[in-house]
């Protein structure tokens, strides 16, 4: 799956809030049900699924097709894609660096030579 | 640096729109003016340093000293932060599919002694 812009978007922005992160977190470890993720929250169980509609069209949860239940579930791709535009940066940061330090090194070499 | 629950909260923000990420990705290849950094874009001065600011806000990008070009720079570590939290949640994910890998694994195993 490639992740367009728009669906990049909407992924960090949907990342910015720190419950959603949790309901993240929470479901890395296991998919549950919108009751069961609205449990630790002082939070109505309509707040919630406002948080888990958010998450499930920006594409970084699914929910189950059991009618009764509906278990929410992390899709860890859409995760990989926010991660891996973060990674391309810092490495490419990094890599400029180094030859920044290579080319210091270069220049105090000729200058002691 | 350890970024505060806020902070992330800023930083994911900032990373949902495209501009942003587009000025974070010109940062990680060099350090650059707003002139600069306005270039590319068919947006007046005035907007592109609003999105500068948003990014300095939450700490990804800083300011230079020099007064005439104050040239923006990234911050590595923050965006590693941001990267950090994605991959924890994904690193849960991974190592409870092992875990039920392994356990399918087994029971098939039992079932076929």
């Amino acid at each position: 799956m490639t992740t367009g812009t728009a669906q990049l978007d909407a992924v960090f922005t949907a990342l910015g809030d720190p419950t959603r992160r949790d309901i993240v977190a929470r479901l890395s470890r296991g998919d549950a049900t919108v009751t069961e993720l609205a449990e630790p929250y002082a939070m109505s169980l309509q707040a919630v699924s406002q948080h888990i509609r958010v998450l499930e069209r920006c594409g970084l949860v699914s929910r189950g097709r059991d009618r009764q239940a509906r278990p929410c579930r992390l899709e860890p791709g859409v995760l990989r894609e926010a991660e891996s535009w973060l990674e391309e940066s810092r490495r490419t940061w990094s890599a400029r660096m180094d030859r920044l330090e290579a080319h210091l090194a270069a220049v105090q070499e000729r200058g002691q030579a």
